[in-house]
């Protein structure tokens, strides 16, 4: 044994990376935890990408909040699996996290215990767009696998705990539809199987807040419901990361 | 004017990158082109990352031909949107391509005049099972793109043009099927869409060679018909990709 290794707060947790989609989503967070803008010319990230990176020191942590930015073509916010897998390889590669935490809307399925506001960690993630009707394939297409578990936080911080299931559409086909109740998710969202990807590649233990904008088997159009709930449902995200970031400062991953 | 930039052979294509998603596609041309594998200790590709690398040089050019690489979990060559924009991010940063070619295979539609072992370049690319239902949002998501254009090389090739459609599915759900006719194409792929976003994020021309290896809209199921031609079709794939290198090699970028 080394004396740093018994150290009191020694393997304590000190650098957290939060993915986010959504600017709107995030805003709020930068601003409570005083996170500043990562200049273009200091960026970890190369010329071209459009990721964006806010950093501070809140507490006893190095806090890295990277969004996929604007589309370079479009200018709205860059959403779905292509381009959170690349801003969370790229932030994994720069800044070594030693926990990532994948914060976000998502929609839920009342039928699975979901309603609008309710924050949920995920259990488990899995896809439900990607159908390779070969055998092997169609599971890898799937790729479902369990989060890192984390009771403590579950136990203390009365989030809900549920299945998530990701795509890179808002709505949902009938074969989605087909392959989310096959997936068991009670909820739906269009990053976080590819952040899980990304982030079990490099053995990273990451933690899936997702809260509910919208009812997907609801009788109101998700976009529309998703529009008019997403400011105060940020609302109640931005409440459950800060309790979730207060919960994890002077913890170890084994505490979580 | 600077005197190097006027001596022959100044400007021409000296890198180009190879990104190809199936081991069984990719193996005939890594024994053509003589390339060899770099091992893991010398990988450009962080520790964790399934992606491999095959390099040499092939006339005047240093060849790279980079992989997803098997699935660590499932074992299988990782198709699909995720991991071809990994890879070729990571290969763009390591390698600096002045070009890189997206080789592969591809589902057709006889309807536009695709038949079995044509051999397309993807005039555009665009996304079909990206849907989010949101004013802008909507375009995004499709993120239709013209690729770099060549018309030497298809004046020269012989090879058919075509608008390219990609989706994380080898099948196709009647929502695909619209989205596929609203993308006007005449081939269909899991990858190439992904690597163009990439390609174009970091201004690096791309060129899509697809060699079909099944109709999509006849009367086999697509992943038997697949299966079936994936040899044969990758034999044709191998000859086009062969001739297009040969082409390239002593010219420009704006020589093709």
């Amino acid at each position: 044994e080394q004396p740093d290794a018994a150290a009191p707060g020694a393997g304590a947790i000190s650098r957290v990376l939060i993915v986010m989609a959504m600017e709107k989503e995030a805003m709020p967070l930068v601003n409570k935890f005083k996170l500043v803008e990562a200049p273009a010319r200091e960026s970890i990230f190369p010329k071209g990408a459009p990721w964006t990176r806010f950093y501070g020191i809140y507490k006893d942590l190095h806090l890295d909040l990277v969004m996929p930015g604007k589309d370079a073509v479009f200018g709205v916010d860059s959403v779905g699996t292509v381009s959170a897998a690349l801003v969370t390889y790229a932030s994994i590669q720069a800044l070594k996290p030693d926990l990532i935490i994948n914060a976000g809307t998502a929609g839920g399925f009342k039928a699975k215990g979901a309603s609008v506001k309710d924050v949920f960690l995920a259990s488990d993630v899995a896809f439900h767009d990607r159908r390779i009707p070969i055998p092997v394939f169609d599971m890898y297409g799937i790729g479902a696998r369990k989060t890192f578990a984390a009771p403590n936080i579950l136990n203390e911080l009365n989030f809900k705990l549920g299945k998530l299931s990701t795509g890179d559409s808002l709505d949902m086909s009938p074969q989605d539809e087909e392959a989310i109740l096959s997936n068991d998710a009670t909820i739906k969202d269009m990053e976080g199987a590819a952040v899980a990807y990304v982030a079990d590649m490099f053995s990273t233990p990451a933690i899936f807040v997702k809260a509910v904008t919208d009812i997907v088997d609801g009788d109101k159009p998700t976009a529309e419901e998703f529009l008019n709930n997403l400011i105060s449902v940020t609302a109640a995200l931005d409440v459950a990361v800060t309790k979730l970031v207060d919960f994890i400062c002077g913890k170890r991953i084994s505490d979580l």
